[in-house]
C-alpha cells in the first residue's frame, strides 16, 4: 500500500477549455510527488515536490497564476508534518515563487508556525530565497479574470471556488509517516489582507500519524468555520474511513455553514480519498505503480505510472 | 444556571507583585461581561466587553501592555459565535486600542474571517476605528521584560507564558448562545509577522452552541499543533463534561508536544471550568449572582458579584 501521494488542484467549476491542463497538471505532480517517495523519499518531501510543481504551473490558483485583489497577488501556504505535528505557514505573502517552500522553511528554521506578510518577506530574505517580480506570479487567464470579477454581478465566492484552483497534497512515506501541503493565491477580489484556510492549521492542512493527513480547497472561510482537515480527522479517529470521514464532514460543511469544497485524504496505512461536494475537483494519486485521476464525481481512471 | 461569563488574563507563572492586580483585573472584567449578560445582552456582546477591558488594563499582554518585539507591538485577537460559527480575528495589527473589536468588525462587516497587518490597518481606517500612537500601547513593564529578554539566557516561550498574559472570555447568555474571545500581543521575541494560536480558528478559541466555547492562553505554537479549542469540543461532543475535557486536552498537549497552558471552556447549559497545566492562571467566572476566582490549581474562592 505504501507509498502513496494524492494531489487535487482546486474544487469548483472549471471551465472546459481549462480543464484538460488543470487534470494533466495534478498527474504530473502526482509523479513528481511519487518519484521522491520511490526513492526513499520522505512525506514531507513529497508533498512540498507536488505543490511546487503545481505552484510553477500557471493553470492554478497558486504561486505564478494566483488570482488578484487590489494589492496584486497575496498568497498564502501551510505544510505539516504528521510525525511531531510540526508545522509551519506563511500568510499574504507577496513576490514570493513558492509559497509553499517558504512555508516548510518556517516550520524548518524558525520556533513559530506561522509568519504574515512583511515579516514573511523579511524572513524570506534572511532566508535567501529570491523574490520574483509580481509579473512573474501574474497569468493573462488571471488578469482577465479580475477585470470580469470587477462587474457588478460577479461572484467572488464562485470565482475562488472554481476556474482557478487552490493546490494541496497528502502523502504517505515508506516508513508510515504522513504530510499535508497547500498552496493558494485565495481568494479573487478579497481584501487586501485577507487570510483564508490555507494559513490556518486544521483548516488548510492537518498531518497525525496517529490519524492521517488532509489537504482542502473550496470555500476558505466555510472551511474555516468548521476547521474542515481537523474534522475529518477526529472522524477518522472515531474509526471512519478516510473516504466515508471526508464526506460526513463535506455533508457537514454544507448544512452547517452552506459551504462547498473538496479534500483529498490518507490514512497512515495508505488507504487514500479524493472526496468533492463541488461541481469538479481535479485530482490525481499515485499507489502501487498506479496512477489514478479524475475530475467529476465517481471518475477514478487508471493509468500505469510509468 | 444561565447566563455565565469566565474569563483568564493569561496563563504561566505571575509574578508575586503582579498577581493581585491581575486577579483584581479579571475579576473586574468578569463583572462587566456578566453585568452584559444579565442586561439580556448576546453571549459575544459580554465576551467583547469583557476582553475590551483586559485590553484596556495594562497588566495584561494584550492591548495596553502588549509585549514587544523588534516592530514593537503586533496584536492577534479573536471571536467567534457559537449561533452561526461567524467568526473575526485579526493577526500583527498594529496601533489599536481593541483588536478584539476590530475582529469584531472583521466578522460582522466583511465576507472574510481573517484580516493581517497592514489589510487588518485599513480595515479599521475605514471602519472610523481611531488609530492610537504606539507609545500609549506600550508599557514600562513591557519594555522592561523587552530590555531583559535581550539577555542571552532568556527563555521566549517562559517570557509568553507568564508574567504577562493572553487574555481571553467565554460566556452564555440566557438564550443559550455561546461565544468566545481572546486577545494577545504574542510571545515576547517573537519574529516580526509571527502569528500565533490567538488569530487562528479552532486554536485560540472555537464556539459552537452544540457543543460550547473555549478560549486559551498559554504556548501558542503547541496550542497550534493541537488545535486547542476545537479538540476541546469534540471531547465535549463525545460526552465529557467541561473539565474533563479541558483536562484531557491540556494532557494531551504536554505530553505529545510539551506545551503548558490553560483554558477557560463553557458548554450550552452553563457548566463552565477554568484549568491550565501552568503554574498559574488568573481566572473569574460569574454565575448565579456568584463570583468565583482562583489563580494556582484547585483554588475556587467565591464572594456575592454584588
Amino acid at each position: 500500500m505504501l507509498p502513496v501521494v494524492v494531489v487535487h488542484g482546486g474544487a469548483g467549476h472549471i471551465p472546459n477549455k481549462r480543464a484538460e491542463f488543470s487534470c494533466a497538471g495534478v498527474r504530473a505532480a502526482t509523479r513528481g510527488g511519487y518519484a521522491v517517495l520511490r526513492g526513499g523519499g520522505s512525506a514531507m518531501d513529497a508533498v512540498v515536490e507536488a505543490v511546487t510543481l503545481l505552484e510553477n504551473n500557471p493553470i492554478y490558483n497558486a504561486g505564478c497564476g494566483s488570482v488578484l485583489n487590489e494589492q496584486g497577488v497575496e498568497m498564502d501556504a501551510i505544510v505539516m508534518d504528521g510525525r511531531t505535528l510540526a508545522s509551519g505557514a506563511v500568510s499574504a505573502v507577496k513576490g514570493i515563487a513558492n509559497p509553499v517552500q517558504l512555508a516548510r522553511l518556517v516550520m524548518d528554521k524558525t520556533s513559530h508556525l506561522c509568519l504574515t506578510a512583511d515579516g514573511a518577506s523579511q524572513f524570506a530574505r534572511a532566508m535567501g530565497v529570491q523574490e520574483v517580480p509580481e509579473e512573474s506570479l501574474i497569468t493573462d487567464y488571471a488578469r482577465m479574470r479580475w477585470r470580469k470579477n470587477l462587474d457588478p454581478d460577479s461572484n467572488p465566492v464562485e470565482c475562488q471556488m472554481g476556474k482557478m484552483g487552490t493546490v494541496g497534497a497528502v502523502a504517505v512515506d515508506l516508513e508510515g509517516n504522513v504530510a499535508c501541503a497547500t498552496s493558494t493565491g485565495g481568494m479573487l477580489n478579497k481584501m487586501e489582507g485577507r487570510v483564508g484556510d490555507t494559513a490556518c492549521i486544521g483548516c488548510g492542512g492537518y498531518a497525525d500519524n496517529r490519524a492521517g493527513a488532509v489537504s482542502p480547497t473550496g470555500h476558505g472561510e466555510a472551511i474555516m468555520k468548521v476547521t474542515l482537515s481537523r474534522l475529518i480527522l477526529f472522524y477518522m479517529e472515531q474509526g471512519r474511513s478516510a473516504q466515508d470521514a471526508a464526506d460526513e464532514a463535506l455533508v457537514y460543511m454544507r448544512e452547517r455553514v452552506q459551504g462547498l469544497g473538496g479534500v483529498v485524504v490518507v490514512d497512515p496505512h495508505g488507504v487514500w480519498a479524493a472526496r468533492f461536494s463541488s461541481r469538479q475537483m481535479a485530482w490525481a494519486a499515485a499507489q502501487n505503480e498506479q496512477l489514478h485521476y479524475g475530475l467529476y464525481a465517481g471518475e477514478d481512471f487508471t493509468q500505469p505510472i510509468q
